[in-house]
């Protein structure tokens, strides 16, 4: 099945507010296994409005339309989309009744201008709004279905979950459903994912595509298949296929924050963290800090912008910040030992870098980075080079740095179970 | 002139991400006296691209295209329009060899597909793209213009305001034109503001609307008028009434980041800064060193999450924490004093409070913080409580801490003419 969304508004076009409902009906009717193929934004003029609904029931299966229920003279919805199917405009005595009973609680009378709200194209099976005065409505024409809601958002998402998804469901979903998955990367360019995985496919069925985020790659992997199963299926084992290509930058899945996975690996396993930040300063244990009850495992840390910090407060001897550079292995190792030395925590974390734009240098460019984990009995230190600009080195060196404490987790884990 | 906006991505369509550039490229145009008719929004799927793109072509003077710029099979975008206007791909030279320069700087070897950002439809004015590594684009088909940008946020801003707002500028834009600014306050609410201002106009022409943020309030100040100077002419004399009244809670305008300015204000007042966090948890180090040259003032910080740290590294005596609670204005005194101390800073920051949402009792509240600033010869500290919940009670405690530090440094200023 596949579905068509408009947006009707002037105000939308003009960038007077910001269009919520794209991806809220985005994501609830690609959740229903239906495929959103075009969005249009109309103002409120009835010949363009009327051109897209027309286009619309030419080519899609599902068509709703969001906006111009309402009772003023710019509120074109109902009567655009009769005129375009041809049909008359009918009175709903019960919706009538309703307005009529919300304004009496309210101990107004109902304006007159209100009663347009009652009024559909004939046939319609209208869609009742328990935010709001203007009811939605359900339309079919030659098998294709269209549906009429408000412009506020609470009433959007109040009529589509009460009315039009359990509406959808009855219907049974037909034909071709597709399903996808989102593998989370960092640590490695847009450009360099696509060359790990070429060769799985592009735009096909399954297919891949990449979204490029400041410090990280999303990897979308979507299948279409005759039944949600089936394309589950064709998505698991091209996820798995790529999954095990990018194993090293992969942190996460979905909607999934990674500092919630440390944060909850942390608290399964008992371990609290303290950490020494530099280029990122003060990041990680923002992002750490923004989970709430992180108090639970975090304990601290330093941000040792200055080298006169590094030296101070955790510890790193000025020799090895002279013989080897603020931004190198060896003082990543120190600031980590430090961090968990001085807080006395169970995991140091020492983070230390060129985030640029200043700084670079032909041996040490912007965007590298040394991140350290100082564990019981051990420390582990790896090296990075971020791409792009001071945000994404940064943005990038906080999910490397959660991602080592997410591996050394679930290491100790798998341990604990061998 | 007629604008009608085309976004591409199957991710937009599926609701994965928000579509911000609908509203910003639909305010720009707006002001600029273009009116935007149409948006439309398709996935990577080149068909449907290229029949959306040709409809746009016979009813539209001007066409922005954001997406499909990048590296990737799917970055489609350049090769339908080269398709749809009958015209061949072309190596631009110049942006190969600033793609190439991008990769050297940090130190890499150009991914050998990178080549198909410099590959433009023949006819093509290349648009800089100062963000990032896709150029945008620019053509004229039967005195119709074509734009291309990329999807990134960060990349259609600098390109349209960088490129296409000068082009379409200088190409003469009839009509009334409308210009805005945007005051920026914080530790005051929404309708405090609104009551500041309310005799000074609301919806007219000039008019002011309101936006209320996690933690702080931005002022919209737009007027329309037939040129831009006489429009630029109606918001500065309104904004100075504006800024009159709120002088006291405000904080920047436009896209001036608060960060920003409290560094210029540090680096021109030669003062150095340390910072004590305990409930935004590295929020303040982080935001102040998103700024580039941070290092010039800013030394370092404690995030004192657990009491232990509070203790043992910013050393607050252990019976103040026990007779006060961490949570108190001795406490963030000493932390403050602590910080200054430690990290021998001419400023120390101090902040605790309950982010919530656990942790809150009826004398000590969820949004309860106090802000200390140490200084030379005092220490200056305050209580707050802000509403909203944890990423709202962090973000404003992180905007007023930073107010505190940008009244000092003013004061200072002042002090120094006087």
């Amino acid at each position: 099945m596949q579905a068509e969304l408009i947006f009707t508004g002037t105000e939308l076009l003009l960038g007077e507010i910001l269009n919520t409902h794209a991806q809220y009906l985005g994501q609830r009717l690609t959740a229903l296994g239906i495929e959103p193929v075009l969005h249009t934004t109309v103002g409120d003029q009835g010949d363009r409005l009327a051109a897209v609904i027309a286009q619309a029931l030419n080519r899609s299966d599902l068509i709703i339309i969001t906006g111009g229920l309402g009772p003023t003279t710019d509120d074109l919805t109902k009567d655009i989309v009769a005129e375009v199917l041809g049909l008359p405009m009918v009175l709903d005595e019960p919706s009538l009744d309703r307005i009529r009973e919300f304004f009496r609680r309210r101990g107004t009378e109902m304006p007159e201008i209100m009663v347009r709200q009652a009024y559909f194209p004939a046939g319609s099976r209208v869609l009742p709004n328990p935010r709001g005065t203007a009811p939605g409505a359900l339309l079919e024409k030659d098998g294709r279905f269209l549906v009429l809601l408000p412009g506020p958002p609470g009433e959007v998402r109040a009529i589509f979950e009460g009315s039009v998804e359990p509406f959808l469901l009855q219907l049974g979903v037909s034909g071709t459903v597709s399903r996808s998955k989102i593998l989370k990367v960092c640590g490695i360019s847009e450009a360099m994912v696509q060359g790990l995985l070429k060769d799985l496919g592009g735009r096909g069925n399954p297919g891949i595509a990449y979204l490029a985020r400041p410090g990280e790659v999303h990897i979308r992997i979507t299948a279409r298949a005759p039944g949600w199963a089936a394309a589950e299926e064709k998505v698991a084992e091209l996820a798995a296929k790529v999954q095990e290509r990018v194993a090293g930058y992969l942190f996460g899945t979905g909607e999934e924050e990674l500092e919630e996975v440390v944060g909850q690996l942390l608290l399964q396993n008992r371990l609290t963290i303290a950490l020494a930040e530099s280029c990122t300063g003060g990041l990680i244990g923002s992002r750490l800090t923004s989970v709430p009850g992180s108090s639970a495992y975090f304990l601290g840390g330093v941000v040792a912008y200055d080298n006169r910090v590094k030296e101070s407060v955790l510890g790193v001897p000025k020799g090895l910040l002279e013989t080897y550079g603020a931004v190198s292995a060896e003082t990543a190792v120190a600031m980590a030992k430090g961090a968990r030395g001085v807080l006395q925590a169970d995991l140091g974390l020492g983070v230390t870098g060129i985030a640029g734009p200043a700084g670079g240098t032909a041996e040490k460019p912007v965007g590298l980075v040394y991140i350290a984990l100082a564990v019981p009995g051990g420390v582990d230190c790896r090296r990075f080079l971020f791409p792009g600009e001071r945000p994404g080195v940064r943005w990038g060196a906080s999910n490397a740095a959660l991602m080592m404490v997410k591996d050394y987790c679930r290491k100790l884990e798998e341990g604990t179970k061998a």
